[in-house]
């Protein structure tokens, strides 16, 4: 991958704040939204959800799940050119006494303040997605095949 | 519902342009990103994808699965609170010689022009994706689950 597209996936997995998250429903796809926060090496993906959402039910039974991040349609003439990545990986929920609790919960509430109150409610845990592999459609027929050691490239490089 | 929730639920349904697209591959949620066109009552979903990208791969494996259709990030303090709605159920190809074929084209044409390309290829096609069941997040904790029934009811008031 070249820098500018590198570059490219980077902005766009810092920039966006949600995600479509696929989850596996009685054996059928699920899709719904969730804010996440990414790992600084791209290696994990951070989503902090309730557990009286399908999605929660969903991921307790079968941690195997799918992100998309896309970009923001702007009302381009085609919309299919829009940048996207689908990020594949295993998600397992965080304890509150995890060592990585406090840092993620500092980082979450710097990029979303208003959601201070799920800290105080207990349906609400943090869940973490290791990726397994992604792949990044930087636009029509511009697609490209990711692992994780190519994402925490693109973490490092791609600013 | 009520009618501004309904009214809200047309809105979003019409006014955006592109869905998560959740599929199986492998016994795996993946998540995709495609245009789509809502029918008139809202009891199916169409989507132009190529035969080459994986989502379609998935679909002519397991027609089962679920779009998400979500309200544009504006930046709000609370991306929480966007509006989406999760339409659950199983996608059929539509052949070029299917009676709705030629209205669904000049309807698709008419809202992606950029997409004329993709009727001199090949490996295109319409699939239509007969709703099942729908679950609408009108916002955070504000969740609605819709029949078809209720979805042609919201197509047909929810202006």
């Amino acid at each position: 991958m070249d820098p500018a597209t590198a570059a490219a996936l980077g902005a766009l997995i810092r920039r966006q704040r949600v995600a479509a998250l696929a989850t596996l429903r009685d054996g059928a796809p699920n899709v719904s939204l969730a804010a996440y926060l990414a790992a600084p090496d791209f290696q994990a993906f951070r989503i902090r959800i309730s557990r009286l959402a399908w999605h929660t039910q969903d991921l307790r039974r079968d941690p195997t799940t799918a992100l998309a991040i896309a970009e923001t349609d702007d009302g381009r003439d085609d919309p299919q050119t829009l940048a996207r990545v689908t990020l594949r990986g295993e998600a397992t929920e965080l304890r509150a006494d995890d060592p990585a609790f406090a840092a993620l919960r500092s980082g979450w509430l710097e990029r979303f303040p208003q959601s201070a109150v799920t800290f105080e409610l207990a349906d609400f845990s943090f869940w973490s997605i290791a990726v397994r592999d992604a792949r990044f459609v930087a636009g029509l027929g511009r697609t490209h095949d990711l692992s994780p050691a190519d994402l925490a490239a693109v973490a490092r490089d791609g600013r």
